[in-house]
């Protein structure tokens, strides 16, 4: 039969999409802002006839857009179908050795199903108590390091200087750091990127830039890094970036008012929750993402997870070793934030009753 | 150094995509005529505050456009970012075993590009003196098998009954038929599907559809091969297909008359092409593309490749064995082969004198 030749794997679970707008849906930490005005704009004044055509495949306006954001060279800017996109061809582009490759414990999900995919060993050293990844554990022997930072789904900071540390500790390796969330308050590794050719940064338009339908992720990294990976990705496919999504991407990035403008709400409402979470009897690692970690502590999490569900509230919940008890709740608008609250408030007053 | 761990590939060559407008392009087989109707307004009412949200993953809206159209059930299609994408996540699912895959020695170039990226054995049969494939070459053992259906860049169909004998005779290999040109007057394999679960068909909105910029392509087959390529392409990007592609994509599949005129537009421009081709001394295989695969009786590929693209008039030259005397030549407008056959009268003219 056929099937013996069929690679077989077990896909990751994105959070659900419910196609119901009437939803609080702080499940996939979507921006609850809609993208800069010029995204609106571009898409009214888009010349359709022009889709008969291929698209750019270097998506050179994108590519420009970014590297005058970040002060880099275009050819030091890899733009992928969002950030999944990115890492999984610098997973196929990088992690090509027989040492097994190294990310924490707990992190995201996806990157144990690429290793899979693509039959990369690999190696995961716990976290610390405090969900804070430990620098020297990363000073060993391996074939490739990727870790998110802040990390998922904890939204744990390590600061830049141990990133650095890991970077310069592994020239045999390409590090890759994740930040689809540091525009909310992590410091980026992005200054690191002229003085190590062998660290990869990825950064994505779906969280800060508003922009997840759209499908938009870019990695910056040395020139040599972004020949290589370049070199896979026209292996795989010449024209994954489309001439729409070229557009309103470029246009996105331009718009830094509002991007700081957006970002600094987020953080604004962020803060807050921290604040009457912890009132309310919650406690969760000091979040630097558009995200918060928590965990009551008289309720457990699967419990509120399907109260919450219930009552048109979706976050998520990773039902694995030493995060079982947590639930991860994307930071929305005040709004957002308020029916989380109140929500509950009330169910924590009714089940003391 | 980190560099022993990247895989080192040689990538495709995607066709030039020139920025000025004043080119004749008639080198990467676009459709001349802009998209159905629809599409332009898609964009123009397209709720732009959405794309915060992440896509629906499934791409539901799209997928089921296209099986409507072709009768068969939503879970016999898979949809990605191109047939390129399609093809290179049906390499990778359907041709991991250890036998050789088989496909032409003249076909897309990309195929061992892919088998390279993947490595994936493969081995070429070689075609006739007239460019078809032989049907028996594909009944030795392999580890899967794939053709373009018209083939590329010749334009030579192969006709049902064969592709069936390959399909029936392969019961332990997956079967991919690449019909990116069938619309121009081809026979899809696609009432197969039914009878062959290990038959892949794909399919792109790229060429019939007016939609390369866009990046659509599709498969359709059994219900099980579209679970096992769901599978592999959730373990490498959940959200491959943008938002507004969805929307896009159905409104333009359900436009059946726009399709049909635009296509037997094409047809009409390629079959006086032949015409005027062969009295100018051309010879070239009966294409049922909306390319034609040409050579002069007097004068080398080369020479008139470089004449073209002089004058602005930019084809596709391949020096490769076999068809380096040989140009592809996308069937345009009236209009665009008018200028392409005026300029050939001209310079051979010029040229005997």
């Amino acid at each position: 039969m056929w099937e013996k030749n069929v690679r077989r794997v077990i896909p990751y679970t994105p959070g659900e999409q419910p196609g119901r707008r009437d939803i609080t849906k702080l499940n996939t930490n979507e921006n609850p802002y809609p993208p800069a005005p010029g995204v609106e704009k571009t898409l009214r004044e888009f010349e359709a006839g022009l889709l008969r055509l291929y698209p750019d495949p270097e998506a050179a306006q994108l590519t420009e857009a970014i590297a005058e954001r970040y002060d880099v060279s275009p050819e030091q800017v890899f733009v992928g179908v969002g950030s999944d996109d990115v890492l999984a061809m610098a997973f196929l582009t990088f992690f090509h050795g027989k040492e097994p490759i190294l990310f924490p414990d707990v992190t995201y999900s996806f990157y144990d199903v690429w290793a899979s995919l693509f039959g990369i060993p690999y190696r995961c050293p716990p976290l610390d108590t405090q969900f804070r990844i430990r620098p020297e554990d990363y000073l060993a022997p391996n074939g490739g390091i990727v870790f998110p930072n802040p990390n998922a789904p904890t939204g744990v900071m390590l600061p830049v200087d141990q990133v650095e540390r890991i970077v310069a500790g592994n020239p045999g390796s390409v590090v890759i750091v994740d930040e689809a969330y540091v525009d909310f308050g992590g410091e980026s590794a992005l200054p690191l990127v002229e003085r190590y050719d062998n660290l990869l940064v990825v950064q994505t338009f779906s969280k800060s830039r508003s922009l997840a339908g759209l499908r938009i992720g870019f990695a910056i990294g040395s020139r040599k890094l972004i020949r290589y990976l370049n070199d896979v990705k026209f292996s795989f496919n010449s024209y994954t970036m489309n001439s729409l999504t070229i557009a309103c991407g470029k246009t996105c990035m331009e718009d830094e008012g509002y991007f700081q403008k957006t970002v600094a709400r987020i953080v604004a409402t962020r803060e807050r929750m921290k604040k009457e979470l912890a009132a309310l009897g919650f406690s969760f690692p000091d979040s630097v993402a558009n995200f918060l970690f928590i965990r009551h502590e008289n309720v457990p999490a699967p419990e509120l997870f399907g109260a919450l569900k219930e009552n048109g509230i979706y976050v998520r919940y990773f039902a694995k070793p030493r995060i079982d008890e947590y639930l991860r709740v994307t930071v929305g608008t005040d709004e957002q934030a308020d029916r989380l609250l109140d929500f509950f408030k009330k169910y924590l007053n009714d089940r003391r009753a």
